[in-house]
Parts: structure tokens; sequence; C-alpha cells
């Protein structure tokens, strides 16, 4: 029921994503008449789903502390209960971000090693795309929050990227050891140390033009500086294209010219489009829990949903549960209170 | 002698600020040989600019820390000491930031009612430009530094882009006040609560996406998130114009496109162009200190020269120090132990 479009995209996405994977099932939950009106325009999907039809829904307007005691008797929170009970591999939804973690944690609690849950999605780089995390699921961290999010982004780019050790590096405000704070200097010590314990290859800092560049493949930061170095970048994208259509506008040429070059900048666009980069998923909980964007189209939906069908047939969390262990095993000096066992 | 093209360009960037502005005169703090090679090709500055020959000077790899002793008796050194015995209104240097900083720091010394410096400048939006400070001169920031960061922002914007009253708004990761940190709420609470004691309209939020609209004036947040923003801004318009060379090399129809849109591309360009917003400057000190982009050509230092003669002519100092001394006699509850007397 959430997002900007509601079941008329969440319905259509599945539908391209059950011609993807012809192994995806599907359970909806919403209210049961809105959810039919889209079956119709989807064929594969209304042969196999099994609709859920649920009155309550969340609003974007409802705040997670709040709205929570009622939330979990929405279609969202149904959604979540599903993933819980084993209903469901994995639940996908467009709705209220904040209500969907909050759901989320609370259903399915953290995995074993793992403090707190981190918010992980995909940027688009010069050279394809690459992981950054936390996006807004922890406004402050501490060392060993970052080492847990270093460990999450790793196996989610291997994962949902297909890469053997991908390079990790901690955003900060310079490329040299002793910059930034001093959680950031732990972190980068702990994970200096755990050496090749780890599959990946920790880069140490990674300054914010060094995002889009693409040579690092996990960026990982607390959820402030993620959200900020997420949102600028988008709002930047935006900015240029926005200078870019106003510049082709300018006269008669420059539409000629915008003609000539319209299929080159297509590739340019999509290049860019969030649909091809959508998914966010709650990582370091029991279950897989994946957001699309609010106004994700059909395609982006599809994506996000293909997001989670890798993240469980490749079974993320046995990944991090074996990294978390591995690393702490070997970590340096004395264990924290919270750890894996 | 800073900066990637040391006195060739800050040399032909005081030529063209001299055209701009002939009411400037210049010292220039350098190795004699090689300014005087630039003064050459400089008519105007050499006819009347006064030259400081000085051996020593900083390295960009020099480190604020250890540098610092020796420092003072570079040409970076005497140039800021000039700013503090008078001998000169403004400093303006292409080299290493954190050394320009700690000196201009150890030199002049905060303003009265200012506990710590930022380093300012402008980011370009779709409507012009806005202010953004501290981009990262403090790593760490509490609620009295941002609502100094926010008296000292508008009063730039008033100087630099002639803003009655320039609306403010803290970098955060929602626009609901409930978002983000303690201390940013605190700050938030603060500035509200000057109201219309301050020479500026306070705007609440401004998510990351926010800064390149220029709905804003003057965005205020930490030195990391400040650092973290401007870097992942630049970043991206460096991916997006990247891609949007490699669209039109596609074919010949996209080269012909490109040929036909460039009078229109080229004004994208200098939009965007680092050089038409440069002049970093170190607020909140005894004198103008002012940090141009060490990849800058003469237009940009010329242009960074041109911020620190309107900050010296409009007396910045002055306003700061008046708002400030406004905003500590109306704030709400018990006062810091260091404030405006």
């Amino acid at each position: 029921m959430g997002g900007d479009f509601g079941p008329a995209i969440v319905v259509a996405g599945a539908e391209i994503a059950r011609e993807r994977y012809p192994d995806l099932r599907f359970r909806i939950y919403g209210r049961a008449e809105a959810v039919r009106e889209a079956l119709a325009h989807a064929p594969r999907v209304a042969a196999e789903a099994e609709l859920i039809d649920v009155e309550g829904v969340v609003l974007n307007t409802d705040k997670p502390g709040q709205a929570i005691r009622r939330a979990r008797g929405t279609s969202m929170g149904l959604a979540v209960d599903a993933v819980k009970s084993g209903t469901a591999s994995a639940c996908v939804s467009a709705g209220n971000t904040g209500v969907l973690m909050a759901l989320a944690k609370l259903a399915l609690r953290t995995l074993e090693g793992i403090d707190r849950p981190a918010l992980v999605a995909l940027m688009p780089t010069i050279k394809s795309e690459s992981v950054v995390l936390d996006l807004g699921a922890n406004t402050e961290c501490d060392a060993e929050n970052l080492v847990q999010f270093a460990v999450m982004g790793a196996a989610f780019a291997r994962t949902v990227l297909g890469l053997d050790r991908p390079k990790v590096a901690l955003l900060n405000i310079g490329e040299e050891e002793m910059k930034g704070t001093e959680k950031i200097r732990d972190a980068a010590n702990l994970l200096r140390a755990a050496g090749s314990d780890l599959p990946l290859i920790f880069a140490g800092n990674i300054e914010g033009n060094g995002i889009a560049e693409g040579v690092i493949d996990v960026i990982v930061t607390d959820g402030f500086s993620g959200n900020i170095a997420l949102k600028t970048a988008e709002g930047t994208a935006r900015l240029v294209t926005g200078l870019l259509q106003n510049a082709f506008r300018q006269s008669l040429w420059t539409r000629i010219g915008y003609l000539l070059s319209r299929p080159a900048l297509r590739a340019l666009r999509d290049h860019l489009d969030a649909n091809n980069h959508n998914g966010g998923v709650f990582l370091g909980l029991n279950g897989v829990v994946v957001k699309s964007h609010g106004s994700a189209n059909a395609r982006g939906f599809a994506n996000a949903i293909g997001v989670a069908r890798d993240l469980v047939i490749k079974d993320i969390h046995a990944r991090i549960k074996t990294d978390m262990a591995n690393f702490s095993a070997h970590r340096p000096g004395p264990r924290p209170a919270v750890g894996a066992a």
C-alpha cells in the first residue's frame, strides 16, 4: 500500500520480477479491492499470488515512535511478521522508511554479533555502482558499529555485486590515517588488524568526492554522514541534469543538438536513474527486509525484489555471521560486552 | 608559492583583480625570482606591488601540527602576520589549507563571541549559489558552535551575496524538528528563540538534496558533514559531466549534437566551475584570510581576491560582532562560560 503510487506499482513490479525469476512466489498484503484492481494488469502474479486483505495501512506521515503499536496490525506490519514466522523469505515495501525499520527491528531482532542494523543501498559511480552504509538508520555510531557495517557491507557487495573480496573504505574528511573522529580511527585500526581474516580488502579512508569514482566497492559511515552524502549526490545529479535541460532549450541549434544526442543522453539518464539502483536493505536483522524508493516505478520495484531474492538465495545472513565470528575470534585487544560468541 | 601552479597563477589572478578593482594594492610573499618571472606578464601588479622575498615555503604535504613552528617564517606565515600587524587588510593563499588555518588561528585569534573559526565557501545551486559552513575546520561541533556558524554565515551571505536577511538552515537527515543529533536540535532551539533579533531568517532543517535547490542561502553544519557534502557534490558533478562527455563521444551524430550544443554546454560548465565559486574563508578570526582552491586558475584566484576585498570593505567582522552581541543579549537560558560580553 506504500510509496507514491500504492499497489499499482508494487503489483506491476512483482509482475516484471516474476517474468525475470519464475521461481518467485508472492504474498501481497493490503486492501483487497485496491490490490485486485492492480492484479487485473498482472496475469503472472494474479495466477499464483496469495492476497491477504488488510484494512490498516502505515501512512508516510506516521512517526516510528508513536505509530509502532498500531503499525503491527497494518499491511506493512503483517508483511514483516510473515518473514519472522517463515511464511515469507523476504519482505519488500515502498512504504514509510522509519516505520518499516522500526517494525523490522522489533520483529526480527539483530543477527548474532551485530549490535545495530544499517540501511544499505547502491550509489551510481563512473564505473558501475558502489555499496554505501549506513544511510540513516543510526544517527550516531561507535567504532564497533562501523566495523560491523564494514563486514555487512562487504557481504552485501559479494552477494549483490558478485565481488570476491570487495574493497572497503571509511568515509572521512581526508585520506590520511589521523583524519576525522576518534571512532573512525578506532574502526580503521580494528579493520586493519583483521587483515586477511575477512573476505574484504580494507583500503583506509575515502573522501566524499571518491564515492562517485567507483574505486571503492563499499563505503562505510554513520547514518548521519551517509544520509547527507546520498542526498547531496541525488541533489547534485538533479542540479546538473536540470542545468543540462536548460542548456538544450536555449536555441534552435541546441534543440537539434539534443535530438541528435538523445540516444546517448538516455544512457546517461539510465545510469543515474534511481530505479536502476533501487532497493535499500535493513542489513543485520534475522530476515530480509528491502525498502523500495517511494517514487520508484514498476521496473524499480522489480529491482528491489531482485535484491531481496539475491540476499535470500545466497544466504547473506550466513555470510555475515561467519564473517563476524571470524572477526571476533581474531580481533585485537579486549572484546566488547556485545559481540559474536 | 602555493597551489598547483605557484606564483604564475597567483600573480596572474592579482592582475585580473587589479583590473576589476583599481583600489587594490598587493604585497607578494615568496621567492623573488619565481615571483618576478610571473610579474613580467602582469604589468599592473608589477607597477605597484611590493615583493617580499621569502625563501621558506609551506608544502602541500606539511601537517599543521608539526609544521606550524617552521611555517611561521615561510611566505604563508609572513603573509598572515601582515594581516595581524595591519600591514595588509587581507591575506589570500592557494597553499596548504590545514597549515593556513593553523597559522591564521595562531596569529589572529578568534573574534569576541566566537569560540571557533569555520571554513566557509559558496556552493553552486540551480538558482545561483549558497553559503555553506563549516567545510572542515572543526570535525566535531556543539550547539553553540553551530549557532555561531549560523550568525557568521548569515553575515557572509549579506556581505558577499548582498542579501538583506538570508535564509539559514541546519543540515540534517530530515526536515522534521526531532531529527538528527541533540546538538542540532539544541542549536535549532537557540536560533528559533533568537527570532527577529538577528538579521537572518531561520528556516529549520535542510536535507542534503536541498543544498543544490538554492532555496536556503546559508547551510550550517559541523566540519565533518560539511566536508562530506561539499566533496560528494564535487564528485557527483564530475560523475555526471564525465558521463555526459562519454555520451557525446558515442557516435558521429552525438558528436555533431555536441558541436551544436556547445555554447549552451559551456554555460553549464561555467555554472559548475569551481573557479566561479572560489574563495574559502576562515570566518571568525580578527582578520581576513581567504583560501583559494589549489587547482584554481587565474580567474579563480582573482575571484578569491574579490571575496577578500568584499569582506574588508563591508567590514564583516563588525557585523559578526554586533550580531553575536545581539544574540547573546537575548538568548534564552543560562549563558555558556565563553560568549560575547
